[in-house]
C-alpha cells in the first residue's frame, strides 16, 4: 500500500491507508487510546478503543511506525478528521531514553538554548524547532527565484581565499597544503568581478565567515550570506528598490506557503508599503532629539541605536523596516563609493528590520584608478589585491549590490530571541559541534 | 530611455533604443562599419557609414559604451535586425592592453588553461567561456526544484567541522579560536542527522573539500556538491530511480533554456531512456571479458575502467550513463550498509557518465548498533562521532542519498577537457588565486 502523509488525511476520508513516522505522543482519554503521529507534513491522529490489541503501552514515544487504518471524520480531531487503527507496527524503536520530550511545546518544554543546540538534530523533531528552517528554506527559494527573474544569475564562488575583503581582520586560518590561506569573510570581491566579467547581474547564497571575538545573541562565526551584486545602475537606490520588491515578495510567499509554521511560531508578518530611507546624519539627529543619545562621536550604529531608529521608523513611518543611508567614510570598507557632493559620506547603506541590521550594501567604486588610491588610503598594499583589481583594469560598470544575513532575516520574522536559533548547527565563539 | 538589451533588438524593429555594454569588437568593411557591442544577454551589432563621425576608431575594444539608434530589418544579420548607429558614448574605457580577445573563438584563442583561470573574470567575458557557468547555473536550478516538487527541504549544513566523515583523511585543518577544525569533506553527516530530525528528505547544495593531492583533470580541491538523501526509503534503487528522474529533467531544461550555450559549446546533450545497472562484481567481468584488464586486484574501478564501462553501457545499453552498483564493502564509508546476502558487497553505487563517475551514493545503516560495530570494525573510536550518532538512539528511518559533483556534471554535460573549466575560481593543488 502507498504511504500517505500526516497532513494528507482528510484527503483519504473513507479509504484505508498507511501512515509512516515518528510516534509524537500516545494518550488515554477513557476507553480511547490516541496515537499521534509525526512525519515530514506534520501531525495527524489515529484512535483506537483496544490499546492492549495493539500492545500500545509496550510502544515508546519516537518509535518510527507503520499505521494502517481507515480514515473517518471527526469534527473534533485537528484536522476533522482520524484514522481507526487496523495495525501498528514498530519499524525503528529508541535504544536510549530521550533528552526531553519534543512533543511539548517550546515553552513548556523551557530549554536553555545550548540544551536544544547540542541535541539539535533530535531538537528539530519539536514542531516548533523544525519549523524554523522550513521559513529558511523559503526565504532562501524567494531569493533565488525572484533574482533569476529579475535576469540574475547564480554563481557559487570560492571560500577559500588569500587575503580578506575587508584587509586582513577577523579572519579564520587555513593551512591550505605548504600554503597559508583564509575563510571568506563575503563573496564580495567575487560577485563584482563577475559583474566586471560580463554576468552584470549575479547572486549567491553562500556560507561566510567571521572570526571575530563576539558572544552575542546577534552573532555567528559561520553564516549564509544572501548577497546580490548589479551592473549599469544609476545609483546606489536601484540595489535598495529591488531589495524593497524582493522583500514584499518574500512576505507574500511566506504568507501563502509558511501559514502552518508561522502559526506554530506565533510569528506576525511586516506589512511592507515603502520603506523609508534615512542619511545616517539625519539618523543621528533622530537619536540625539528623539532618544537623547550623544552622537557626538557615533560613526557607526550601535545595537541600541539600531533599536530607537526601528522604533522611529515605526512611529514615524508605521514601517518595521528603515534604511539607513551615507554610512560615513570611515566605517565602510574601501570598495565603498563615496557622495561626491559629500564626500564625509558614502552611497553605503544598512537596513534594520524589527532593531537589527540584516543588510548591508552600498554602490562600489568602478573605476580602477579611484579604486587603486583609495585601497592606498586604507593603509592597504594594492598588490595583495591584485586577483581583484585586475577586471576593473578592463572597465566595470557602475555597480551596487547587498547581502543579507539569512539567519538575521529568518529571526526577525519569527521573532527568535537568538540569532542561534535560525542556523541549523550554528558555529560560535565556542561551539564546534554538533 | 529604457535600456534594451541585446537579445530583445528583434522585438524592437523601427523602433530607436538604447544599448549598454561592453565593446565586443568594431570592424570595417568597405564603407561600413560593425560596433559588436556584448552585454548580459549576448552580443548584438550596430552599423555607421560614418566612422568619423562617431570616432571609432578612437573607441577601443571592452570599452563600455551607450549606444543608441533605429532597429532596422537587415536579412543577412545575425538577429535579421541592426543598429543604425546616431550616438556612441563611452561610459568606461580599459586603462591596460587586454590580456587576449575575447571576441575570438575559444580555439582561435588556443589560450592554456592557466591563462584562462590567471585572467579569470576577464576570460569569462569570452561567450564561450562564459556559457559555461549559465549551463552550470541550470543545473543548480533544476536540481533545486526537481527535489523541493518532491518534498525535499533545503538546507545548509556547517562547513567547519570537528572530525571528517570519512576518519580524518584528506582535511584541511583550521584554526578556529583555540580549537583544531576542519573544513567538510561533506555534508553526509548532517544530511543524514536531518532526516533523522524528522525532516525525511533534505537537499543541499554546497562547497565541499578535499585535502587531496591529485593533479588530474578530473580533480579540484573545493568543489560544488549537490546533495540529498531521503528517509523511509525500500533499497537504495528509491535514491537512484530518483535520480533518474532528474537527470531527465535536467536533460529537458537544458535543452529548452540553454540551447544557445550548447550550440555555442558545440555541446550535445544524452538522450535517456532507461539508465541501466551493473553490479560490481559483473562490471569486473565486463572488464575482463571485453577490455582485457587484470581484474583480480580490482576493489575499486579506476579512471581507465569507468571510460570502459561507459564505452559497454552505449555499445549494449545504448546509453551514456550507467550505475555501477553494489561496490565492495572495504572501498566505502562505515556508513554504507551491505547487501545481507552477499555482506562483502555493498548498497552503495556510482554513475558514471561519458566516462567519469559524477554521483556517489548508497542505502546507510540507520540502526544504532550495528553503526556504532561498524565505526569500530573501520578502527574508528565512535566516542568521536558521538554528535553524528545522537540521533541514531532515537530511531531513524531507513534512508539513503548520494552527491552529485556540479562541476564534473557541467564538465561532461559540456564536453570539457577539464574540470577546472567549470569551477568560477577553481583550487587545487597549487592554485589559491584569483
Amino acid at each position: 500500500m502507498e504511504r500517505t502523509l500526516a497532513r494528507d488525511l482528510p484527503q483519504h476520508i473513507g479509504e484505508r491507508v498507511r501512515l509512516l513516522g515518528w510516534v509524537h505522543h500516545i494518550r488515554q482519554l477513557g476507553k480511547i487510546s490516541f496515537v499521534l503521529l509525526r512525519d515530514r507534513s506534520g501531525v495527524t491522529q489515529a484512535v483506537t478503543g483496544e490499546p492492549e490489541r495493539f500492545g500500545l503501552d509496550r510502544i515508546e514515544r519516537e518509535s518510527i511506525v507503520e499505521l494502517v487504518g481507515r480514515v473517518k471524520p471527526e469534527p473534533q480531531a485537528r484536522q476533522g478528521c482520524e484514522l481507526e487503527l487496523e495495525s501498528i507496527r514498530v519499524l525503528v524503536a529508541p535504544v536510549a531514553p530521550l533528552p526531553f520530550e519534543v512533543s511539548r511545546s517550546k515553552k513548556k518544554l523551557n530549554l536553555k538554548l545550548d540544551m536544544i543546540l547540542d541535541h539539535r538534530a533530535f531538537a528539530l523533531r519539536n514542531p516548533e524547532i523544525g519549523a524554523v528552517f522550513r521559513v529558511q528554506a523559503e526565504i532562501v527559494r524567494t531569493f533565488q527565484e525572484f533574482l533569476r527573474r529579475e535576469g540574475f544569475l547564480e554563481v557559487h564562488t570560492s571560500k577559500i581565499i588569500a587575503a580578506g575583503t575587508e584587509g586582513g581582520t577577523a579572519l579564520f586560518p587555513i593551512q591550505y597544503f605548504e600554503q597559508k590561506a583564509y575563510l571568506a569573510q563575503s563573496p564580495q570581491f567575487y560577485k563584482q568581478m563577475l559583474v566586471g566579467a560580463g554576468y552584470e547581474r549575479v547572486f549567491e547564497v553562500g556560507f561566510v565567515y567571521r572570526a571575530e571575538d563576539h558572544a552575542t545573541s546577534r552573532h555567528i562565526n559561520e553564516y549564509l550570506s544572501l548577497d546580490y551584486e548589479m551592473g549599469f545602475i544609476d545609483s546606489f537606490l536601484d540595489v535598495t528598490r529591488l531589495e524593497e520588491r524582493l522583500l514584499k515578495e518574500l512576505v507574500k510567499n511566506l504568507g501563502e506557503n509558511c501559514a502552518e509554521e508561522l502559526k506554530l511560531l506565533e510569528a506576525r508578518l511586516p506589512e511592507i508599503s515603502s520603506i523609508p530611507y534615512l542619511h545616517f546624519r539625519d539618523a543621528l539627529e533622530v537619536l540625539r532629539r528623539d532618544y537623547n543619545r550623544d552622537v557626538s562621536k557615533m560613526h557607526d550604529l550601535d545595537p541600541e541605536a539600531e533599536r530607537q531608529l526601528c522604533d522611529y521608523a515605526q512611529k514615524v513611518h508605521n514601517s518595521e523596516f528603515i534604511f539607513i543611508t551615507h554610512y560615513p567614510r570611515r566605517t565602510r570598507p574601501f570598495y565603498t563609493l563615496w557622495d561626491p557632493d559629500d564626500p564625509e559620506y558614502t552611497f553605503g547603506f544598512d537596513l534594520l528590520f524589527r532593531g537589527l541590521e540584516v543588510t548591508t550594501g552600498s554602490q562600489r567604486i568602478h573605476d580602477y584608478n579611484l579604486l587603486v588610491e583609495n585601497i592606498r588610503r586604507f593603509g592597504l598594499n594594492p598588490e595583495s589585491f591584485e586577483f581583484y583589481l585586475e577586471i576593473f583594469k578592463y572597465a566595470v560598470p557602475p555597480h551596487g549590490g547587498l547581502a543579507i544575513g539569512a539567519e538575521r532575516l529568518t529571526q526577525q520574522f519569527l521573532g527568535l530571541a537568538n540569532v542561534r536559533e535560525a542556523s541549523l548547527f550554528p558555529r560560535d565563539r565556542f561551539r564546534l559541534t554538533p
